[in-house]
C-alpha cells in the first residue's frame, strides 16, 4: 500500500456501519494463532464489516507482552484488504502506548483506541488524562475515545465526552458502552445540534444488548464481538433504511444469545467457542488467566444457536459435531 | 392472625416459585402512597405470587427514615392474604437491622433479608458479618441471603456462601443475583449432592435475564421485579414441568423489555411507568435522587410492550393514552 | 436557651479554632453511656475546645438506630454550656438525613455535617447530590461539607467545592480531609483572593497528621478526635500567633501518638483507650463490628503516651494501672 | 559475575536489613537518566544498605515501555556490586511479567517482585493469580510478594498469605505494607511459632511510617522509599541490637518528614526533590503523568530537613541553594 492509500483509510468522524472487535486466537499451549487471525480477518471482511478492531478488551491485549501485542496488530493490519483496522493501546503508561499507536499506524492501521485507566475520578482528571494521551501518540493519529464503565470503572459525563473531543482534533470517533447509555447517545446528539460538539463517529459496543435503540437514538454503527457479525451489520442496514419492524425482529431473534453472550468474563469463552464451531479460529482457548466453558454452558449455547437457526439460517452450525473447546 | 398461623407463614428452605420484588410506590409530591400498596398486594396476590419482597434495592429503602421504613413493611405485610412477605432490613448498622427486623415480623412478615455493606472484602470478614448479622436479628427469624455483587460490589465464592448457610441456621435462601451465575447455582447444587450443604432455596434475580436457563441449573423460583411477574411464574411453572421449548417461547418474546428494565437504575423508572400503566400505582414518582424517563424512553417502552403484546396478550396495555409519569 | 440565644450558636462561615469529633461513649454491653457523654462533653469545655462535632465517622454514627442517634446528639446538644455541636446527618437517604438535622437544631445544634455517599463519580452527580441534600435539610440550617476520599471514595476538586459552597448559602464550613491536602487548601484560599469564593471556615482533620502546615496553608482550625485536643488547641493557637517553631516542637513531640491513633479502623480503639485511661469515658468498648487492642498495641499506646509525657505533661497518665478494656 | 556467584546473591528467605525502593531518575525531558542511576546505585551501597528494589510503583514503573523496563532494571542490577537487586515486575499480562523477570535474572538480579492486580476480592481468586504468577516466571527465581491494600484495593488476609507462601516454595519474602499492618506481622510469626507457616522474610514499606514499632512485632527490616535510608539502616540496626529507645528517639526526629513523603502521590515528588538537594539525581522530573511540587512545598520540606538536621546532621544539606527542579 501506498503513503497515500494509506491516508485514504484513516479513520475519520464519517466512520459508520459494522466495526468487529476481534478476539485474539491462541493455540491450546498459548502461542499466538497466526493462521486463525488471518482467517478471522477473512471471515470479516467476506460478511461485510467496515471495520475491525484489535488488542481491545475482548481481544486479552493485556495477555501480551510489547512484541506479541505489535505482532498481533501487523498481521491483522496486513492481511485486512479493504476494511479498516483499529488498534486498542490502551496501557498503564504513554510510552507503551506510544509505541504501540506508532508500529500500529506504520503498518497500515486507520486508528487507535485509548481506554481510560481505572484510577480516573474527577473531570479534570479524565480530560487531562486524554490530552496527555493525545500528545504521547503525536498529532498524526486519529483515535476512538472508549466509554466502558462497567468494566472501567470511570464515568464520562456527556459533556466530559464533548470536552475530550473538541480538545482533541484526533478524537474521531465514541466507542459508546455506558450502560445505561441509550440517553447518552440522544444528549451528545443534541449537543451536535446545538453546535457545541464538533462530528463524531458513535458506535456501539455491550455486546450489542441494545442496538436496536441504539442505532435509533442516533448511533452510527455497532463495534462489538457478538460472534455473529452478519447480524450486527443486518441491524444497523435495516435501522438505516427505516426499516424499524424489520429490524428489530431480527434482533430479537438473536437477543436470547446476544444477552449469554454478554455476562462478564464469560462472554469471551462463548465467542471463542461459537467462532471455533462456525470454523473460523482452530481453538477456543484463552491465555492464562482465562474462563473455561463447562459441558453444560456449551450445551446451553447449542440450544440457543438452534434455538436463534429458527429464523437465522446462519445461526445453524450443523450437528453439534464440532468437538470444539 | 394467631401466633400459630404467623409460625406456618415463616420462611423455610423449601420455598419456591415466584416473589415479586415490590417498588414503593410514592405520590407525586414523595409521600407514601398506601393505597398502591395495597393494590400492588392484591395484584402481586391475583396473578399468583407466592410471596413478595419489600424494601429492597429496588424498593427505594434507603430513601425512607426508620418510621416511613417500618410502615411500608407493616403495610405490605398486613394486606398480603396467603403470600409469604420478607422485608429487606439491609442497614449500615445492626441496631437498625433489628429494630426494623423485629417490627417486620411482629406484624406477620415471613422473614427478612440481608445484603452486605459495600466494605467487605474477605471471606473471613463476609463470614463474620453475617455470623455478626445473625446474631443481631436474633434466632427466631428466618432471612434470606442477599448475593449481588454487580450493585453490592461485595463477591461471594460459593464456598463462603456454603460457610454463611452452615454457620447460620435461620439463613433460609439465596437471592442470587450474580453476574455471570449460572455456574453458581451448579455449584450450590453440587454442594448438596455431595453433602456439605443442607437444603437451601435459591431465587433468581436479576431482572429475569438469565431465568430460563436459572432454572434448568436448579433455582427454585425467581425474585424479581419484572412489571409482568406473571411472566416469572409461568416460566418457573413451564421450566418445572419440563417443557423446556415452551418456557423459552415464552421467555424470549419478553427479553426485550426484560433487558431494557434491567439497565441499572433506569430500570426503577421503567417499571414504575408500567405498573402505572397497568393501573396498579398511581403515581410512578420516585422520592429523590430518583431518575425520570424522557418521552423518547417512554415510547421506546410502549414500542416494546407492543411487541411482547404479539405473543402475550397481557403486554396489551391498550392505547398508549396512560398519560403516565 | 431561648430562641434568640440559640440563633446566636449558629454555624457560621467565621467558625474557627478546635472542634473535637466526639465518639460515642457506650457501656461494656453496648448500650449507650449517657454519663459518659456528659463527661466528655465537660472535658471538651474545660480544655477549651470551641466546638465538638458528633455522630461523625468516628463516632459509631451508622451503629446506632434512629432513636439513639437523636438521643446522643440531643444529649450532647443539651449538656455542651457554651460550645458548638456540630452532628453528623449524613444517611443514605434524605429523609432520615432531614429528620435528625431537624431534631438536632430543635434542640439547639449549632449546624449539621453531611458526607457524600460512595457512589459519587462525576463533578455533576456530587454537585447535584449537595443541592439535593440541602433542600432536604431546608434553608435553615447551616452545614459543614466533609471532603474525606481516603474512606469515602469520593473525590472533589477545589472547583467542585467551590460550586457547592456558591450554590448553597447555608454551607458555611469544610471539614477538610483529603489526602494529600494541603495545596487545596491552598487553592481555595486562593479562589477566596480571586473573589470567586465567599467566606468559608476550613477546619482539618485527618487526626491531625498535618495540622502544622495546614494552619500555614490557611485552615482556620482543626475538627478531628485525637485523644488530647489541648495539642491541637494549643498548634491553632501558636500558629495563629505566628509561634512557628513552637507550633512544630510541640506537634512534633505528639506526631507519634498521632500517627499511632491515625490508623484507619485501629484509630477508635486508641483514642477510645486513650480517653478511658485519663478517666473520661467509663468504656472503651465499640460496639459491633468493632475493633479491640490487643495487649501488644496497649503497651505501644502507653510507650508512646510515656514519651509525648517528657515534653507534655499532660500526657503523663500515670502508672499504667488504668485497667482499661 | 560467574554464574555460581549469581546464585549466591539470589534472594532467599533469609533476608533481612534494609532495602531501598529506588526511583526511576528521569532527564527533564522524560528519557531515563542513566548516570543517575550509577549514583543512586553506588549511593545505596555506601550507606549500607542490604539490597535496592527497582520498578516498584514508586519507580514509576507502568510509565516505560518493555525495552525501558529492561533497560533499567538491568542497568541498576548491573551497577550493585554487592546489594542485592529485586526488580518489580507486576504487569496486567503474564507474558510481560515473565520476559521482564528473565531479563533481570539473567542480568543478575536476585529476585522479583509482584503485587496483585486491582480486580482480584475472593480469597480464591487472589491465591490462584500468585500460583499462575509463579508459574508464569517458573521455578527458578525466588519473589516477594507484595501487600499493599491502600494502592491496589486487594485484601490479603494473614492466613491467606499464609496459603500463598506455603503453596509456592519460591515466594521467600513479604513486602508488608497493610495499613494497619502491626498485628498482620504478629499473626504471621505467629503462624510460624505453631508451625503452620515456614520461614518468610517480612520487610516494611508504607514509607517507614511505622518502622519503629513493625520492628518491635518481628519484621526483619524496610522496604521503602524513604530519601534518606540512612535513617532505616539506623532504626533498624538499633532495633536489632534491643536499643528501643534509641530507636525510637532517631526515628521520632524524622518522623515529621517522613510523614510528609508518605503522602500518596506527593511522596515520589518529595523524595525525588530531597535526593536532587542531596547530589544524587540529576533531576526531580517525573514522567508524565505527574505531579510538581509548588514553591511552598518545597519551603516545608526544607524547613522540615532543617528541623530533622537538630537531631541528624545529615539531614543537613546546606543553603537552600539547589536550585532544584
Amino acid at each position: 500500500m501506498t503513503e497515500k492509500e494509506r491516508d485514504w483509510m484513516k479513520l475519520t468522524a464519517d466512520a459508520k456501519g459494522t466495526f468487529a472487535i476481534a478476539p485474539t486466537p491462541f493455540h491450546d499451549d498459548g502461542r499466538i494463532d497466526e493462521r486463525s487471525i488471518d482467517r478471522l480477518t477473512d471471515f470479516y471482511e467476506e460478511v461485510g464489516c467496515d471495520g475491525v478492531t484489535v488488542l481491545g478488551i475482548l481481544g486479552e491485549a493485556p495477555k501480551l507482552d510489547a512484541a506479541e501485542a505489535e505482532q498481533v496488530a501487523v498481521r491483522y493490519v496486513k492481511r485486512a484488504k479493504k476494511m479498516q483496522v483499529i488498534v486498542g493501546v490502551s496501557a498503564p503508561g504513554f510510552a507503551t502506548m506510544r509505541s504501540l499507536a506508532k508500529a500500529s499506524m506504520d503498518a497500515g492501521a486507520a486508528g487507535v483506541m485509548i481506554a481510560p485507566p481505572p484510577s480516573l475520578r474527577t473531570d479534570d482528571q479524565i480530560v487531562g488524562y486524554f490530552k496527555q494521551a493525545a500528545e504521547a501518540i503525536g498529532p498524526d493519529i486519529p483515535w476512538v475515545l472508549q466509554d466502558y464503565p462497567l468494566t472501567l470503572s470511570v464515568v464520562f459525563t456527556p459533556a466530559v465526552i464533548r470536552k475530550i473531543v473538541m480538545d482533541n482534533p484526533n478524537c474521531v470517533m465514541l466507542k459508546h458502552e455506558d450502560w445505561p447509555g441509550l440517553e447518552k447517545i440522544s444528549t451528545l446528539r443534541g449537543f451536535q445540534k446545538d453546535g457545541s460538539l464538533r462530528p463524531l463517529s458513535i458506535l456501539c459496543g455491550n455486546g450489542g444488548t441494545f442496538l436496536d435503540f441504539e442505532m435509533e437514538r442516533g448511533a452510527d454503527g455497532a463495534m462489538t464481538g457478538y460472534a455473529f457479525p452478519e447480524l450486527l451489520i443486518d441491524v444497523v442496514n435495516l435501522s438505516k433504511a427505516g426499516k424499524r419492524d424489520a429490524a428489530h425482529d431480527l434482533f430479537d431473534a438473536h437477543l436470547p444469545l446476544i444477552r449469554y453472550e454478554q455476562q462478564p468474563g464469560v462472554g469471551l469463552t462463548v465467542r471463542k467457542y461459537v467462532l471455533q464451531k462456525r470454523g473460523i479460529i482452530a481453538s477456543s482457548a484463552q491465555r492464562k488467566p482465562g474462563a473455561t466453558m463447562t459441558a453444560t454452558a456449551k450445551a446451553e449455547v447449542d440450544y440457543l444457536l438452534s434455538r436463534v437457526a429458527r429464523f437465522d439460517k446462519r445461526a445453524n452450525l450443523g450437528p453439534q459435531s464440532s468437538g470444539a473447546g
